[in-house]
């Protein structure tokens, strides 16, 4: 284990968190908030302790997987341990448990919260609001990418963090040099946040605007507004459901787009994505009319679309308390929130590439069963998914269900109902936000135990960074010579 | 598709059933019910259309995988067909897809039943009781089996059958032959029968200690008080708890200890089966002390411990309401459901060695990840699980995860709370019995649609078939020339 370069590579983190708080800095500067200070010292101490590592000088150059994944681990624990500061120095969130809570929360793009709805969210000062919502942005295309733009980390080796860092089963790189891939990757996500802006402007203050547009990008989902996005127009809404749906989709296609390859953009992964979101709007709006729950037609498709987008694309905003819509909406949602958004976006869940490769996989043994004889490999978009990749995703795919069942099992200590634990452990493992029950659109992660926010803290990162950089940290042969 | 032999074993099959008729008609006799007319009615009927199905003489002998798969998932759908019968003659259920709902509760060991708890089911007539509890016997080891006792089916083939019809992930011949092995299992399944039905004899009457030693041994669990077990007295509860664990163990495991192979017969699934089940009942003892539900540490210890043993092997017997239970109680209750027994053994779930299988292709990945050059195999008990068992097992774990999808997705059509709809379908796919809320151990299925008693009964078939078989009937390709 090369220590040194962790080392160093996490006084970069720090270093460019020193000066990622500018942004809510420069924000109570404007609204003239005395909580400048709290920032300015927590810059200030992100500054000399990066710095000091960065004294560190790595001895050799070599970073393999290994070093990848604890470095992406660390990364990001260290990033929400002094991202959690500012909120804490300024006694908004008095207990630092919660502020830690909070920020990987927003650094995850989940966008739960432990602030109760209401006006205790609107009653923050803005410049803490800005920070919630630029830690979605931050961690929604992930950090480490972010940094690779600005500098040459380590050799030719970045593979292993983008690989690390970030979602879906594979990365490829668009281009020959991993760092230049980074660069188009962040022209895209800023090019998309910058669009939504302009359109949101015309019809909500500017600070709204941005905090929307950060919170959108990053499919995070931390309003700033007691009632998430309810009482604001329907064309916002409408355009926040468009944009939720965009930012689920591989960032490749949308390069594949600029390039006029419009077949390869509209992979098998982005149209079954499309389906599956028509189709959930589709039987969603039409349960929601049959039960006469009290919306008119166009009412029941614009929120079932926006929730439909919003829990698919693992955002998280709400313009309905859909924890009071019937069972089947209710249990679709439920479903989508595992499902997730498309590799290589900046959502979370499972990813619909994940999906339909184990349900070719089921497909398959079946066909194998019926014709012993006859054994194909498993194709998507006409390309052999590779025996090592399906073993990949199918050794994902019981990791997650247990880091899902332990879980469960600690929090449910805390005495609250089953649909509450269930659903809080899907919604902080899939980073989408609210649940249902307890912490559903309505309510908040306050209620639980320290314990039970430690585990939801650790099923937030290990959601974002695809369970393994997280396991890794735990396994002994990690730390073994 | 050789579709002679396929009527051919269908009739067989009805044959069979007229002659399992004689337990509860002999029953009726002694209690001089007027039931023993419906028995004899359709006993009749099966009589004489198995004895149709029987003048179709097979071409060939072939027999494949498939024709394998479609003979036994057409077996169960017809054995349940009529088995049904007796239940909707005699108007003690008066609807047929009640009463079929009940049959394949029965043949599949589920325990799920339509009737209320309480009077209810002690009103009903002691030979339509004993027909219940006797489906759980007949369906606990398998039907097929069972003929192949008597008869030399088409020639050599047998395993195909023997495969499709047992549990787990492999079937091993005991001994060359593959029918000796089917009596091999036949005679410890009676055995361990006489065994329990001998030590509950001294504490109820003969006609409960029957019924019990049925339900158990299938591990199905239908109750013959309107209460499942809870009157009965500590010591019959103790021997029923011992005789739901030994039920899920492994027969392959009785028969090398009879043959003094005490270690093979420990292998790891049944330690870690074992394992599971100590653990389980401390937790839940621990938790029903520490939340002051009001037992004594004793009445804790003997409730958790059957609770547990009921709900693992998948029998589904109760002595306490557990829904009543403390959050954390209940989800070790509902993550046992899933597991379910050993391989081999009567029990239902996913069963413990795939889990196994599954947790190894988990960290296997994870070791994959660290070390990409030492690729090694996964083991268990020290032989190489090889890669087609592996892919095997995560296909199986896929699909039956779609269909308990897709069945919750048309069952929460009828409206019930998400607890409800979630348990109900894992407690009939995993055929267990009574799962939490409305279908709790105080509550029945009576109130669903009949559409969502459809889904459940495929549900029960799928489970006890293990998915395949009854996948294999909707497969296009299982009927292409």
């Amino acid at each position: 284990m090369n220590y040194r370069i962790i080392v160093r590579t996490l006084g970069f983190i720090l270093l460019f968190e020193a000066v990622f708080f500018l942004v809510p800095a420069i924000t109570a500067l404007c609204y003239q908030e005395e909580e400048i200070f709290d920032f300015l010292a927590s810059m200030l101490l992100c500054a000399v302790l990066g710095g000091a590592c960065m004294l560190v000088k790595p001895k050799s150059d070599s970073m393999y997987a290994k070093e990848g994944f604890v470095i992406v681990a660390l990364s990001w624990i260290v990033m929400s341990l002094f991202g959690a500061l500012p909120f804490w120095f300024s006694r908004a969130i008095p207990s630092y448990v919660d502020a830690l809570f909070e920020t990987v929360s927003g650094f995850t793009t989940t966008g739960a919260t432990i602030l109760p709805s209401g006006a205790a969210i609107e009653a923050l000062p803005k410049s803490l609001l800005m920070w919630r919502s630029f830690t979605h942005w931050i961690g929604g295309m992930g950090v480490l990418v972010f940094i690779m733009v600005f500098l040459p980390l380590s050799g030719g080796r970045n593979i292993n963090l983008l690989k690390a860092e970030s979602t879906g089963a594979s990365v490829s790189k668009l281009v020959p040099k991993m760092r230049s891939t980074a660069r188009i990757l962040y022209l895209i996500y800023t090019a998309l946040t910058v669009l939504q802006f302009v359109l949101l402007v015309f019809d909500m203050p500017v600070f709204d605007a941005i905090n929307t547009a950060f919170g959108t990008a990053g499919t995070g989902g931390f309003a700033i507004k007691g009632d998430s996005f309810a009482s604001y127009s329907a064309y916002s809404q409408i355009v926040v459901t468009v944009f939720m749906i965009l930012f689920s989709i591989n960032f490749t296609s949308f390069y594949l787009i600029l390039c006029g390859r419009l077949k390869e953009a509209f992979n098998t992964e982005v149209r079954t994505f499309l389906g599956i979101v028509f189709a959930a709007i589709a039987l969603i709006t039409v349960n929601l009319c049959l039960s006469q729950y009290g919306y008119s037609i166009g009412e029941a498709i614009l929120h079932s679309a926006f929730s439909v987008a919003s829990v698919i694309s693992t955002t998280g905003y709400a313009t309905a308390n859909f924890d009071l819509w019937p069972a089947f909406s209710k249990t679709i949602l439920v479903l989508l929130m595992f499902i997730g958004a498309c590799a290589g976006s900046t959502g979370g869940g499972m990813k619909v590439s994940r999906v339909i490769v184990l349900f070719k996989g089921a497909t398959h043994e079946m066909k194998r069963i019926l014709h012993p004889r006859q054994v194909k490999k498993i194709t998507m978009d006409k390309h052999v998914v590779e025996h090592e990749v399906v073993r990949g995703i199918n050794g994902y795919f019981f990791a997650y269900i247990l880091i899902y069942i332990v879980s469960l099992l600690i929090i449910c200590l805390d005495g609250f109902d089953l649909v509450t634990n269930f659903t809080g452990v899907a919604a902080t493992l899939n980073n989408i936000g609210p649940g249902l029950g307890a912490v559903g659109p309505d309510g908040n992660f306050a209620a639980f135990s320290d314990l039970s926010k430690l585990v939801f803290i650790f099923d937030m990162l290990a959601g974002r960074l695809e369970v393994f950089p997280m396991l890794v940290l735990f396994a002994p042969s990690t730390w073994r010579k």
